[in-house]
């Protein structure tokens, strides 16, 4: 029996780390075998590439670049990690993943969409999540929510149209794709965590 | 008036290192100012990327991951050095480009054309060199040479099958594209300098 690969994705300061410990509760309730992966990174290899992603550089970091090693970074992780545990029947909870990618660079850098497909090609092979909860904030509340946290990196520091447009293209894809279910993280955080309970209840059931 | 991309090409002891001072030194000759790149690096980025590659990890790397991240840090060299040297009217000389990724990956790590050509043009969007010379050696010839420099990194370590499909590889390439020279690195080395002179006199001339 093949493990599963749960998803969670959002803006900064959607909640994803108290979601993550909701879902990660959920799933081991159930009785089922976990490990957690967050992207860019849980490989060695992997975090260095998000080391480079997150740096400082004192050059101008190209979409290009920024998308290849996003892309790097994921396949280690998938190939070493994610596939292995769910060929053992372990499920992963993924603290972000491919959608991420397509709604950052591809809504928020408004990089051409038939670049990213070919780049999921190349690396994904065509493998999706079982589940992912995406969960949706306005750009405005979940950076200021950030904001309270400490530093915003070099990403997070692209300005608030960069989040809309992000935030746009999550919910266009969520809207198409039945494997993607939004939850509204703007609801108060009890209500936020009880609709996040109840998406697990229904897959897990 | 814009500047020229002069790149030298070939696998590891084919004397690429002697054939780029003596390139150089024809076309300051020639007087046009000249800047050297090297790749995988060249910019700050493209050198953390270049450890990256090069770090002999713990954990398989995927071939997949390997080539984004080559092109990777080619973008990063490409749009943030090449062509605004070009453009300067500064001629650049490279130590490999993106010859070395479809002859070492597409050849010797046989990975699917499309692949290759999806991250061509992702990345250089038909951007070429003007001149390549590509410096042919047997690979036992030049691995025998390398190994007196001392140790082998983990692609110079992948078996002699490898290398042999990545010289066929470059060959296959420079009798298909006319910009692509191949000098005959085998022959002693006044005759393989001489080569290397023709050659550029003929370009400069």
């Amino acid at each position: 029996m093949s493990g599963k690969f749960i998803v969670i994705e959002g803006l900064e300061g959607a909640g994803k780390s108290s979601a993550i410990q909701l879902v990660r509760e959920c799933i081991e309730g159930a009785g089922h075998p976990l490990i957690c992966t967050r992207e860019p990174g849980g490989t060695p290899m992997a975090e260095a590439i998000r080391d480079c992603v997150k740096h400082d550089w004192q050059e101008r970091v190209t979409v290009e670049a920024e998308l290849l090693l996003m892309y790097a970074a994921r396949v280690q992780l998938l190939e070493n990690v994610i596939k292995p545990a769910l060929a053992q029947g372990t499920w992963v909870l993924g603290d972000r993943h491919d959608l991420s990618s397509r709604a950052y660079q591809g809504g928020g850098r408004q990089i051409d969409h038939q670049m990213i497909e070919s780049l999921r090609t190349i690396s994904l092979k065509g493998f999706e999540p079982d589940l992912t909860l995406y969960l949706d904030v306005e750009p405005q509340v979940g950076l200021e929510r950030a904001r309270g946290r400490g530093e915003l990196d070099r990403i997070e520091q692209s300005g608030l149209a960069f989040f809309e447009r992000t935030r746009a293209r999550y919910l266009q894809l969520a809207s198409r794709e039945p494997d993607i279910q939004i939850i509204d993280a703007m609801q108060p955080i009890e209500q936020v965590h009880a609709s996040i309970r109840m998406a697990m209840a229904r897959y897990l059931s």
